[in-house]
C-alpha cells in the first residue's frame, strides 16, 4: 500500500539522534522555522553531551543520552551523530517502526535505502523501508544543477573541483577555523587540534580516509551519490575535494559534458526554473556567487554559466550553498516533508 | 648575432620599477639570495612612494621617483609597476638599449615578445627585442607541470579551477585579507576597500575584466598564455578562477587529458625529474601540497596525481606555489639569469 510509506496523519513524535552537533542544531532552527508538525520532541546525545538544555519554540530540553528505550513510541527520526551511531541504533529504530532520515553515510549505497534530494528525486523517498539516507553535502548542491540540465542534454560527463567549508568537519573544526586565525593574526600560529592541518589562511585536499584508487571517500561519495540520485549509474564523473577557510557554506567548479550542444541562455533558463536555486549572475557588474549570499540562505546560488571553451558540447558553471543548511539539515526536513500527505491538517 | 641578445659580461646596471609592491620587494630578495651580479642598482617607484628607504645588501636605497633620465646608463629593467607603467617607459627604456623583464600582462602576447618560464621554453627568451614578459603567475605554475607531462603524450584538453592568494592583487590586498579577518572575527564585518568583496572567510570568481566570452581577463591569461608558452597555439584549455582567502600562494586543480592513456607513475616520474617541482604525495598519510607548504619556496609542490576516473586518457593533479616568488618575482629574475652567459665572472 503506497500510502504506508507515508507519516502518520497527525504531528509527529520526532527525535533527533545527535542534537547539538553543528546539523542537528540547524536541524531545530528549520522545523521550527517550517512549522513542522511535532507534538512529542527529544532530544538525544552522546554521554558526553546529555544533560545541556536546548530551547526550541520557547521551551526548554533536556539532552537525553541515546539507550534502548529512546525510540518508544517514536515516529520519525533525524539522525546526524555519524555512521556508526546510525548503524548502533537502526534495528531498535526499525523494531519501532519509526522512520530513519539519516545524515550519516553508513546507509546511503544500500539498494534499498532511497537516497533523495527532495527537488530532484522526491519519487524516490517513497521506496523506503524504515530508512532514507541524506546525501553528502556537495552532492546536494552538485545534483540541483545537474537534474534539471539533463532535461536539456544527457550528460555525458563532469569534472568538479569543490571549496569546501569547515563546517563539514563539524561544529568544532568551525571553532577551530576561527581560533587559529586569531591566533595566526596574533603572531602565535598554531597546529589544528580537530582539523588534520591548520586552514588559517591555508587549505588541503579533503582529508577523508583514501581509497585505492587515489580518490578520497568525499570524492568517491559525489560521485556514486550523484549516479545513484540522478538513477544515471554510468554517469562519467571526477571530483576533486578541497577544504578552504570558509565557514559553512560550501563552492563548487563544474565543468559538465552534454550529448548535444546546450544553449548558455536556455541552461540558464531552465536554472531559473529550478526550485532551490538563485541565479547570482550579472556579468557587467562581475557579480557571481559567493559563500558570504547563501550563509543560513535555503537556496544554493547558481552563476557565471558559460560554454566550455575547451569543448563546445559542455558547460562551465559555478555554484554555492550553506553546507549545514541544503547540505544538509534542510533537506532531510524536506524528505521527510514528503512524506507529510498534502492534505494533512494539523 | 644571437649573443647580442646576452646581457653584458659584466655586474649590471638594474632599475626596478615598482620598487615598494609586493613583487618589487620579492625581487630585491631573490636579487640579493641568488647573488645575482649587480653594479648599480636604481629603486624607482610612483610619486607617491618616492622617498621611501629599502635597504639591500645592507646598503640604504631611496626610491626615486621614475623620470625620463631614470633608465641612463641601466642594463636591465624590471617592472612590476603595472602595465600602463610599462607601456609608457617602454620607448624610453629602449632606447637606452636596456633589457626590459616586464611581469605586467601589457607585452605578453605580442608575437615580438618572448613569454618565458625557465624550465619550459628558455630559449624562447634569446628572441627578445628589448622586452621579455613574464607570464601570469597562474599560467606560470601550470606550465610547469604541463611540459614535462606533454614530452610523455600530446596533451589534447586541460579544464582547470584556480585557488588564487590576496598577493595577486597585491600588497595592500594581502594587508586587508588580514585586516578585514580580524574585524570579522571581533565581530564587526567590514566592507573591503581594496578587494571587491570581503575575504574574510569568503571567496569569490576572480574579478578582473570580463570578456566578452564570459571568461574574465584573468582566465584568459590563463589560456592564451599557457598556449604561447607551450608553443600550442591551438591547444584546448578552459578555466575557472578563483580568489580564496590565502595570503600568498596560489593552488590549481588541473584535470589534462592526453592523446594516449599516461600512466600515473610514468607522470609522477616525469614531475619528479622536472626543474622547479618538488612532489609532495604520501596517500598513506593524506599528506599532498598545501599553500603552506609553499610560502617563501622557490619550487612549486605537486601532488595527488591520479587517473580521472571519467576519462582514461586524462590525469587529475593537484599544484601548489608560492604566487610572489615562482608565480612572479622568482621567474623574472631566472629569466634575466638565461641571458648571462655561463662562463662569465663576476
Amino acid at each position: 500500500m503506497k500510502n504506508s510509506k507515508f507519516l502518520p496523519e497527525r504531528p509527529l513524535k520526532v527525535a533527533i539522534l545527535g542534537s547539538s552537533g553543528a546539523v542537528g542544531s540547524e536541524l531545530l532552527k528549520i522545523l521550527e522555522e517550517r512549522n513542522f508538525p511535532v507534538s512529542d520532541l527529544r532530544l538525544l546525545s552522546s554521554a558526553r553531551s546529555a544533560g545541556k538544555q536546548i530551547t526550541w519554540k520557547g521551551q526548554k530540553y533536556i539532552l537525553k543520552e541515546v539507550n534502548q528505550n529512546s525510540f518508544e513510541n517514536i515516529d520519525l527520526v533525524f539522525a546526524s551523530a555519524g555512521g556508526s551511531i546510525s548503524k548502533q541504533w537502526l534495528s531498535i529504530i526499525k523494531e519501532k517502526n519509526a522512520l530513519l532520515i539519516d545524515n550519516s553515510s553508513a546507509f546511503r549505497m544500500q539498494p534499498d535505502v532511497p537516497l533523495v534530494v527532495p527537488e530532484v528525486n522526491s519519487s524516490d523517498a517513497f521506496k523506503h523501508n524504515g530508512v532514507i539516507s541524506n546525501p553528502n553535502c556537495t552532492t546536494i548542491l552538485l545534483t540541483l544543477v545537474l537534474a534539471p540540465l539533463q532535461a536539456i542534454s544527457n550528460i555525458q560527463r563532469i569534472i568538479i573541483s569543490t571549496y569546501q567549508s569547515a563546517s563539514g568537519a563539524g561544529q568544532l573544526a568551525m571553532e577551530e577555523l576561527k581560533s587559529t586565525t586569531k591566533k595566526y593574526l596574533e603572531g602565535d600560529p598554531q597546529e589544528s587540534q580537530i582539523l588534520p592541518y591548520s586552514l588559517a589562511f591555508n587549505l588541503f585536499l579533503h582529508n577523508s580516509p583514501m581509497n585505492k584508487n587515489s580518490y578520497c571517500e568525499e570524492e568517491m561519495k559525489m560521485i556514486n551519490e550523484t549516479r545513484k540520485i540522478l538513477n544515471m549509474p554510468t554517469l562519467k564523473i571526477s571530483a576533486t575535494c578541497v577544504r578552504v577557510p570558509i565557514l559553512r557554506a560550501h563552492s563548487e567548479s563544474v565543468n559538465i559534458e552534454f550529448e548535444d550542444k546546450v544553449d548558455v541562455s536556455n541552461a540558464l533558463q531552465q536554472l531559473k526554473l529550478s526550485k532551490g536555486i538563485d541565479i547570482i549572475e550579472d556579468f557587467n557588474k562581475n557579480r557571481f556567487p559567493m559563500p558570504d549570499d547563501v550563509m543560513g540562505k535555503d537556496n544554493i546560488a547558481v552563476g557565471r554559466v558559460r560554454e566550455d571553451l575547451s569543448n563546445p558540447n559542455a558547460l562551465e558553471l559555478w555554484l554555492c550553498g550553506d553546507q549545514i543548511r541544503k547540505g544538509a539539515a534542510l533537506n532531510a526536513v524536506q524528505i521527510a516533508e514528503i512524506l507529510i500527505k498534502k492534505n494533512y491538517e494539523k
